[in-house]
């Protein structure tokens, strides 16, 4: 184990890049990659306890959280830099976050779903207040106050689509890939309220006091971006 | 894969028990079968999808949701039955859960902590206001107003111990097992807010819709506790 650092230390000179945990990871790395970082071989090893890990750049360290938090790593200035889906994004709407990039990977949609037996006679237009289950309550409210319906959100970290079947209400609001999971639990999709990528995010105040070297890594992950799709292209 | 299930039949007249995902599960699984429930095979399988499982009882169904989600599927009467660390009991407060039994398992702490560098010198009794990252907002705003110290809570999901040392802010609310996490980040518990074990959580509707059957189950998991007491002893 590292000797301990002391307190804030690391962010003081360094670049600290935030990951998103999970499924997304193995289509950030790519592009992290590409564009000129690699992570020490621990950050492959999947029995590792540690969060941060140096990279081949001195400079630069990458931390390893879950999706939800990378935005609040960034806008608090614990990171510089991050990738995060736009459902966080939009979810936590921090001021002190610009996401200049859109880096194309993690595609996926935020819906409205509710049981197909419900479906029939069913019509999103007339609703006047509705109860969802959803890990984004703030989304869900503004989707559904733009048009004058009031949202009570019940807040789950997972297993949404449960909620209809056990009676915890009738809709949801989630990400949905393929669809597979929600034609498993019997609920259909009734509205579309996003589409979903993953976008680099900069800490604003970073862009401010280091502006060379945080538009250079802009600049970076753009050129990664264009590679990538070069190669989709090849 | 089952056929759907159409909307709420699954709560009218089954008994749901919500377990949390994760490593708490295998010291609930013994308690659970000692209490007469044996999960269907599936539930062990590690690739499984499937998040709602029957078990040797018909009326009976377990449902596998992230610990942090139990007292809200016990709450709104999902689930008429849950385990539940305090920790998530304390931090959701809902009053349709009851929660008589200690269930002795998953022990652990919460503290506030600190980095070992800036502890010298430092005195709880002096502070006036404190930044916190944390997964527990109320828990900690309720913990410092009690003696007049305001908390501004940063909100994480996990990796709370990254936080002193990238800048974040100096101090996290989390559950401390050994405290070996601690350490390795150069943190020290500077105070201990509650001990935590998991309780047996109930939705008071059920208590009073469904009584005798209700009241049979918590002495069942009051009779599973002594048992392994026994066991222990022996």
């Amino acid at each position: 184990m590292d000797a301990p650092v002391p307190y804030g230390t690391v962010a003081k000179d360094v670049l600290v890049l935030a990951l998103p945990r999970g499924r997304i990871l193995k289509e950030v790395m790519p592009l992290v990659q590409r564009a000129g970082i690699t992570a020490e071989p621990d950050f492959d090893d999947p029995k590792t306890r540690k969060l941060l890990f140096d990279t081949n750049l001195p400079a630069v360290k990458i931390v390893r959280v879950r999706s939800f938090d990378v935005a609040t790593f960034v806008a608090f200035g614990a990171a510089q830099l991050g990738v995060a889906g736009n459902d966080v994004l939009m979810e936590f709407d921090y001021p002190e976050v610009y996401a200049p990039l859109d880096l194309g990977i993690g595609r996926c949609r935020m819906s409205v779903a509710e049981p197909a037996a419900m479906m029939a006679g069913d019509d999103p237009s007339r609703w006047s207040h509705v109860r969802v289950a959803t890990k984004y309550p703030q989304i869900t409210r503004r989707h559904f106050a733009a048009r004058g319906v009031q949202a009570e959100c019940i807040e789950l970290s997972g297993a949404m689509e449960l909620a209809p079947n056990l009676g915890l209400c009738r809709r949801i609001v989630d990400l949905v890939e393929t669809g597979s999971t929600l034609k498993a639990n019997g609920l259909v999709e009734v509205e579309h309220i996003a589409d979903i990528t993953s976008r680099l995010a900069v800490n604003r105040a970073a862009l401010k006091t280091r502006p060379d070297e945080m538009g250079a890594w802009i600049e970076r992950f753009l050129d990664a971006i264009e590679d990538a799709g070069d190669a989709d292209a090849a």
